[in-house]
C-alpha cells in the first residue's frame, strides 16, 4: 500500500511517520541534535528519512515531506536561525531514491488543520501553534499566505506591550515574551506551562492572566487587520483547553469595539498537525 | 471619447470626475450632506452622478463607479456607520441608464495605487491613507484582501498602547487615537495636522513624536504578520512628506529585531487615489 514519509523537524524533537490520506500508519520520535551544529541535524534527518523510507510490511513510501523552521522553499531550506542553515538543498536531507519536498513547519501544520482539522470549512483562518515560540499560519481566502519574502506569520514578535518584558529576539513587549509556553513556565520558575496552569497561587494566576491578555491583544490586532472567521490554537499550550480558550474568548470580545470576534478553538489534531502537514507536502508534490 | 464616472464619497466631501485610462479629464467636488441623514447623502450622490453622466463635449460616460465607506459589495452598500446605510442597492445611488458599481473607499484607493501609483510593481503592499481616520488596503500576493466578511484592514483600531488614550470607537490605545490627522490636530488644539507639523514648541513635538511612534508600532506589527515589500502612506497626513516618512522609516527599523523593514513611501496619487479607484471600479466592471 502506497504512503508517504513525513517528518516535522522541531527544535528539540523530530516527529516522523508514514501517512496515507491523513491517517498516521506508523509514528516515531527522535531527538533533534541541535546543540551539535547545522550538519548534525541534517545528518540526523537524513538517517531518519532512510529508516522511514524503507518498505515496512505492506507499506511502500513514495515520497518524503519535511517540515522545517525558517525561510523555506519546496527545494531549499533558505535560512534557519534555529539550526544555522543557509541554502541547504532538499536532497541534502534525504539520501533515498524518492522525491523530497520541504515546507515551513508552521504553515505545513496549518495546511493539515485546513485539510483535516477544525479549520476545514473556513477559507480565512489563523492557525496559531503556541510552544517554545509562537508563529502563525494564515489561511487567507483559502490559501496559506507566505508574504513578500516568506517571512509572514511572525505573530510571536508583534509588540503587544511596547517597551514591556524583554524577548529573546532583542525587542521588548513581544507576544512570545508573555504567552509562549516557555515564557509562561520561565516566569514562574517551572519547567512547563502546564505546571503553571495547575497552580493556584497569586504569582501563577497573574502570569497566566498576563499570557491570556497578551494573546487577546494579539488576536484583536489580527482580527482587525485580517478579519478571520476562526482562530485555531495548537501546540503544547493548547493542551490547557478550556482554561485557555474560555477566558481568551471573553477578553478578545472585550478588546473589540465595533465587530464580533472570530471563533476561537483548540486544535483537534494537536501535536500531530506538524507530521500530517509534512506528509501533505509529499502527497501534494506527487499528486 | 468613452470614459467613466468615478465618485469618491468621503465623510465631508465627494470628489467626482470623468476618467479614462487613469487620467482625470474632468473633476468636481461637492459637500457630503452627512448631517442631513442617510437619504440626503444618497440623493446628493444620485444628483452628482446624473450631472457627471451627461455627455460633456466629446466625453461619453459608459459606466459609474462609487467608492463608499463601510461594508460594501459591488451591488450593495451593506452597512455604513458613517452614513447610517443598511443594504442600499447600487441602483439607489444612480438614476442613469449606465452600469453602476460600488466599492470600498479605502480598497478602491488602494487599487488605484496598485494600478497607477508607487505600488505598481509590488504584489505585497499596505496602502495606508491617514486622514480623519486610518484604514488600510492590503494587497496580498497581488490581490486586494477583504477578509471573511469584508471587515479587513481596520488598522486604525489595533491596540498600539493597551489601555492608552481613549478612541472614538470605545476602546483605548488605538493607532487612530495617536496618529490620525484629526487626533494629532485635536491633541494640540489645532484644526489640522499640518498646523501641528509646522509648530516647534514642545507640546507639538511630543504629539507628533507619539504619532510617528504609534505608526512605527503598527507598521512593525503589520510587517511581522504580513511581510509586505512596501508601505504607501496616503491621505491628508501624507502631505507632511519627509517630516513623516523620514522618522517613520527609522523607528520602524528600530522596532524590528530580526528582519529588514519594508520600504515606506508617500503616495504619488495623493488625494486623487479615491477618485481614480472609483473610476477603476467602473472600468473593470465594463471591461
Amino acid at each position: 500500500m502506497e504512503c508517504v514519509v513525513g517528518i516535522d523537524v522541531g527544535g528539540t524533537t523530530m516527529k516522523g511517520g508514514l501517512v496515507r490520506d491523513g491517517s498516521v500508519l506508523h509514528a516515531e520520535r527522535r531527538p533533534t541534535p541541535r546543540a551539535e551544529g547545522p550538519g548534525a541535524v541534517i545528518a540526523a534527518i537524513s538517517a531518519f528519512v532512510a529508516d522511514l523510507a524503507a518498505p515496512r510490511g505492506e507499506l511502500r513510501p513514495t515520497a518524503v515531506g519535511l517540515a522545517v523552521p525558517g525561510l523555506v522553499t519546496p527545494t531549499h531550506a533558505v535560512f534557519s536561525a534555529a539550526f544555522g542553515w543557509r541554502d541547504v538543498p532538499a536532497e541534502a536531507f534525504a539520501d533515498v531514491p524518492l522525491p523530497v519536498v520541504l515546507g515551513h513547519d508552521v504553515r505545513s501544520a496549518g495546511a493539515a488543520e485546513l485539510a483535516y482539522g477544525a479549520a476545514r470549512a473556513e477559507p480565512n483562518v489563523l492557525f496559531l501553534p503556541i510552544g517554545t515560540g509562537i508563529a502563525g499560519a494564515m489561511a487567507l481566502d483559502g490559501a496559506l499566505y507566505g508574504g513578500a519574502a516568506g517571512w509572514a506569520g511572525q505573530i510571536g514578535h508583534i509588540p503587544v506591550h511596547p517597551d514591556g518584558l524583554p524577548c529573546g529576539c532583542g525587542q521588548r513587549g513581544c507576544l512570545a515574551a508573555y504567552a509562549s509556553a516557555s515564557a509562561i513556565a520561565a516566569r514562574c520558575g517551572e519547567t512547563s506551562a502546564a505546571a503553571v496552569v495547575s497552580r493556584t497561587d497569586q504569582e501563577a494566576r497573574q502570569v497566566w492572566d498576563e499570557a491570556v491578555d497578551a494573546l487577546a491583544l494579539a488576536l484583536a490586532t489580527y482580527t482587525l487587520l485580517l478579519d478571520p472567521a476562526l482562530v485555531v490554537i495548537g501546540g503544547g499550550l493548547a493542551q490547557a483547553g478550556e482554561a485557555l480558550v474560555g477566558p481568551l474568548r471573553a477578553r478578545l470580545a472585550a478588546r473589540l469595539a465595533f465587530r464580533r470576534p472570530p471563533g476561537v478553538e483548540v486544535s483537534a489534531l494537536g501535536t500531530q498537525a506538524g507530521l500530517l502537514g509534512a506528509a501533505l507536502l509529499a502527497t501534494r508534490a506527487t499528486a
